[in-house]
Parts: structure tokens; C-alpha cells; sequence
């Protein structure tokens, strides 16, 4: 079995590591220089252009793959062509525009917060009407890692924007939430699906800095309904994770990730079967593997450098994945996995150092 | 931090699989045709008579470490030259010399089978005027997974041998055992050890079948004190492996392996570090991680060929580990490891079908 992979990040990286026990052979097309994978797999390092270098990696494995959802339709057509792709290409059609997504989440019944969609500074200052500030001005498309977001606080704020600031956006009601939660589950091709425990969330400055499992969590089986909705109605095959808001016990669907998710790196060692390795049998057509948690696990991303990494290695019941990536600011460079029942204070060692 | 491996099949596989999240990357010295590895690492494929390829190898890694004790002294001397190579030489020119091996455990007081180093069939017939049939011929290097090895029943069996099976070679005792168990520990530059728990091996054959962890057992003391007889003896830095004989409640040492070891497969998924990240940790120069069971395990081997792979991961609590070979008959091919508490018998699934 060769699964294609597009993209060679940390999330390739991954996976081409949960895949190999299994059997897989992978075939991973980079359309970058960077690259997380290499001596891990067969890596074809060419652009969208080329249609060589597509053709053969399409003819070289038997199922497709992407690493992210900001590869373009197009570039999904051109380099799959009849080649089987999970998730398919609706799935990511939706899920790279922030607009669609939202109209998809209201569609089904999904909550939200308060949503305008917006193409001009005259019809961002018309929306302000129905919709009191602070606000998050969206891009529609290419946001990751908080990038393509601002919070207009204040009318300053507003004033200070140009009319193309506002192109292809829309403004949100800024939530001030209890907690940030995502579940993540995984969805087999005769509709089967498992789920794992609800992910806690923390972000800082839009970037994911931890995440805990949360075993049997007051909002699991709403979060797991919502989930199940979205991936039925997509007849999805693989995994996905739907990030949530929760704000007095309810939760407010934030965005969906049509793939394996920073969310759930803790499933590695955490859980029975780890995220990855359930999107690859998913995908190949097997049985999905148990999602149980095994214990209490704390995930804290890695940011900018590796600086303490022999310390960390001493940390009893903590587990280091290193993405042999180049140091840069704000860069998830790796993570941890903790033990949360055996975790000692590891923030002194996490530090950005860039 | 660059790893050289020689060899290229499973262990070695298992050692990259480990290594890669740390962010260790590997070269392997590949003396045969066969390859588990590829993909996973540079791969130098060469003879040992190859100085330019050798020379290549051991310039491009911080470390040396061999993936089984069937390498000759004098081939780890032509590969490695000054390069620090775990374990040491000392290791390796005892434990590929089985009469060397019981000679040492004698010297260090570890209790052993009676034995007589043989050299003909005349020094065979002589010595077993002191030992009583049954008995075990083995030869004295080279042999693995029961190869190398003559049961003698009767004065038939012996009447059957020619000199030149005699040649060194020498004869045990054929131990009615209660038990078969082993030991694996790690030990640091600086002299620390951690252990893991006891292994409870089936044979079949001469090769291993499956091997569950007995948390606590005991004889785990004991198999300690042995084990840690023996790596300090050698200043030894890696993981080791020693195997014994259980009778009446003692232990008779059986052989030593100087590496990672089939019946500690199962700490993969069954302990906190597996032994072949702990054999990286320790070689590299890192603290040793937490060697503790996280659950009862079982591991067992998959020979001959993968039929059931499908079947098998359906199977709860189950995780799979293909090694990527051409099927053979009696060819270890792969394993699985168990939660014991899940298991279900999976038995018919492990049939060796050539």
C-alpha cells in the first residue's frame, strides 16, 4: 500500500511515522524547499506546475493525501487528477474559505458566533451596524496560526483599515469563551466513526501553544454530534477536527481542519491509536483503530528552537518529537507529550528563545 | 546527532523508528542485499571489504552501534577505526563467543547450565562421561533463533555426529526448564541502569515466539543483580539483554545478547521508553527514560508471512509492527503487541502459512 502525501511538514512527518509499522510506503510531494520528511520517504520536490514530476507521484501511489488545507482546488485537481483523495475535494473547497465554512455550520444546525461577510470598508462599517465591537476581521482564505485574523477593538481600529484590507474577508463577534475545546475523529469509508476525547485548548497570540485530553468531557457528546454531522454530510474518509468555542456550557463551532490536527498530537502516546496512524487506516480502506485515551496527557508545542531538549529528555513520563525543523521565530519546531498525572512544571524549558 | 547502524533489517528499522522523533538521524551500513531500512535513512550498501564505503560511513556519524553480535570483530574494527562504537568491543568478542559467554558468567559467579567445551568427537564422547543425555550441542559462534544448535537425545544421536560437526563447538546440559525468561537494561555512560520488566518467552523451535512482561515478578531481583553483573563488568553503554532459565525458582544464565532483543518488542507500546529509544538515549549520551510497564503486554512474533494484517487490526487493543520482508518460511516478518487485558485470542491469525 503507497499512500501520496502533499506537503512535507511536521504533520507528513507524522504520519509517514505512524504509517511505516503498519506497512506503508509513502511518496510525499513537496511544493516547498523546507522539508520534515526527507530521508523518511520518497520526496518529489517540484511545483504545481510541473507536470511531470505530478504525474508521477499520482502514478505512484494508490491513495492521496494533504498535509494542509491551503493547497488550492486546482492544485488538488491538477496533481490528483482520477486519483482517489481524502478528504475529498468538497471537503476542501469548503473548509479553505472561511465564508463557505461558516454558511455550511449555520446549514446544518452547527452553532456559531455573530458572522458578516464582508468585501469593502463601506460594507465592514454597514455590518458594525448590526454588530457591536470588538469584532475579528477574517481573511476568507490562507489562514493558519492566527495569521489573516485582526481584532478591531475599538472605532480607531476600524478607521485605520484600507478598502483592501477588507477584500474577500468577514468580521466575526469577537467571543470572549470559557474554554477552547476540538475533538477530533476519524471516519471510514463505509461511515463508521470513532472519536477522541475532547481536546482543551490554549492558544497565544493565535498559535497553539497546549493541549489536554479531556476524558469523558461534560461537552463530548455534543461536540461528537457536531462533528458527525459535518463528516456525514462530506462522506468523509480520514480525520478531521472542528474547534470549538465554549461559552456558558455551549459550544460555538470556530473552524474545522480537514485533517490530522496540532489538537490531537497528544493521541500519539496518549491515546490507543494516535490520530495519524487512524487517518491512514481510514484512508487505505482498514478498520479504524481504538481512539480510548490511555491516561491524562498534556501536549505543549515547541516554539521558535530546540534549546533544552537533554533536560526535557530527564522529565519522567514525557514523550519528544522533534520536526528537524530550522529555527525561526514563533516556529513549531516540535512537541512534548506529558504524562499529566507524573508532570512537573516544563514551561521554564519551553521557552522561545528566537 | 547522526547514529550509524550496522545492519539493515528489523532491529534497525525499529532503532530509526524510535530515533527519528528525537531527532536523530541515521546512516546504515547494509553488508547484505536484504533491507528493512530503506527510506528511513541514508543507506550505505557495501561489503566489508568496501575501506572507501566504510570510510563514508563512519565519517558521517557521531556514533556506531550494531544491529546484531554476528558482525566479526575484525569487521567492526575495519568499519568503526576510532569511532566510539556501543557496545564496546569487549562485548562483541565475548558474547559471538558462546564458550567465552559461559566462561565469563562463571567467572562472575552467575549461575549457569553445566557445559564442556568440545572439539572433536572423541573430546564430545570424553565429556560425556560427566554430563547425561539430553544434551544440547551448540556451535560455538553464529548461531541465532536455534540455529547452530543439535539436541542429543541418545547414544544414536551421537553415533550420527562426524568430527567435523565436533569442531568448536561445545555441550550443555539440556535444561528441563520451568520457565524461560529474559532481562533487558539500559546503562548510561555514567554507570546508571534502569531495567524493564521481566520477559516471559515462548519458544518454539528454537525461535521466539511471544513474550509477555510480568510486572514485578519474582525472579526480577535476581535477573537484575545478573544482568548488572555483567554491563558494569564491560562498562557497558547501551541496551543488554540477558536470557535465562528458570528452575525451581532460580535462574540459570542462558546467553547474553549485546542489543535490543526480540522479547523486548512488546515495551514499543508495552513501557514508558522503549528499549530502542533507550539504546539511542544511552549510546548518544542522553538520560536514560523511564523504563516502567504502562500496562501487561504481550508480544508475538509473525513468521513466515503477514496474511491477516486487516484482521488483525481490528483486534482491540493491538498494535501492529511489519517489518517490511519478503516472506520465507520461520521469517520473522513482523509482531504484534497485545494489551493483555484486551486480548482476545489471535492465535489463528499468526499461523505461519509457508
Amino acid at each position: 500500500m503507497r499512500v501520496g502525501i502533499v506537503g512535507a511538514g511536521q504533520l507528513s512527518r507524522m504520519l509517514i511515522l505512524a504509517g511505516i509499522p503498519l506497512g506503508i510506503e509513502f511518496v510525499v510531494f513537496n511544493p516547498q524547499k523546507k522539508c520534515c520528511v526527507s530521508q523518511m520517504a520518497q520526496v518529489i520536490t517540484a511545483s504545481f506546475e510541473d507536470q511531470q514530476a505530478m504525474q508521477k507521484f499520482r502514478n505512484s501511489v494508490d491513495v492521496i493525501t494533504y498535509e494542509n488545507e491551503n493547497i488550492t482546488i486546482d492544485q488538488l485537481k491538477a496533481i490528483a487528477q482520477d486519483k482517489l483523495v481524502c478528504p475529498n475535494r468538497d471537503v476542501l473547497t469548503t473548509m479553505q474559505d472561511r465564508l463557505k465554512e461558516k454558511t455550511l455550520f449555520n446549514q446544518l444546525n452547527i452553532p456559531t458566533n455573530t458572522y458578516y461577510p464582508v468585501d469593502s470598508k463601506s460594507a465592514l462599517e454597514a455590518a458594525l451596524d448590526n454588530i457591536t465591537l470588538p469584532v475579528v476581521l477574517k481573511q476568507r482564505t490562507n489562514g493558519y496560526d492566527g495569521k489573516g485574523q485582526i481584532i478591531l477593538r475599538t472605532k480607531k481600529d476600524v478607521m485605520k483599515l484600507t478598502d483592501s484590507d477588507c477584500v474577500n474577508t468577514l468580521i466575526e463577534e469577537y467571543v470572549a469563551f470559557d474554554r477552547e475545546v476540538s475533538i477530533i475523529a476519524a471516519r471510514s469509508e463505509q461511515g463508521e466513526m470513532r472519536y477522541y476525547d475532547i481536546c482543551e485548548n490554549r492558544h497565544e497570540n493565535g498559535i497553539l501553544h497546549s493541549t489536554k485530553n479531556r476524558i469523558d468531557d461534560a461537552c463530548f457528546s455534543e461536540a461528537k454530534k457536531h462533528i458527525t454531522t459535518i463528516m456525514n454530510y462530506f462522506s468523509y474518509v480520514g480525520v478531521c477536527t472542528v474547534e470549538f468555542f465554549e461559552k456558558e456550557r455551549h459550544l460555538l463551532a470556530n473552524e474545522v481542519a480537514p485533517r490530522v490536527h496540532n489538537s490531537g498530537h497528544w493521541t500519539i502516546e496518549g491515546a490507543q491509536t494516535s490520530q495519524f496512524e487512524n487517518h491512514l487506516r481510514c484512508i487505505v480502506g482498514w478498520s479504524i483503530g481504538d481512539t480510548h485515551s490511555v491516561d491524562e496527557f498534556e501536549m505543549h508545542n515547541i516554539l521558535g528552537a530546540i534549546n533544552q531538549k537533554t533536560k526535557m529528555l530527564r522529565t519522567p513520563g514525557l514523550y519528544f518529537h522533534d520536526y528537524a525543523k530550522t529555527p525561526a521565530p514563533q516556529r513549531k519546531v516540535g512537541h512534548v507529550n506529558v504524562r499529566a498525572r507524573k508532570a512537573v512544571d516544563i514551561s521554564s524549558l519551553l521557552v522561545d528563545h528566537l
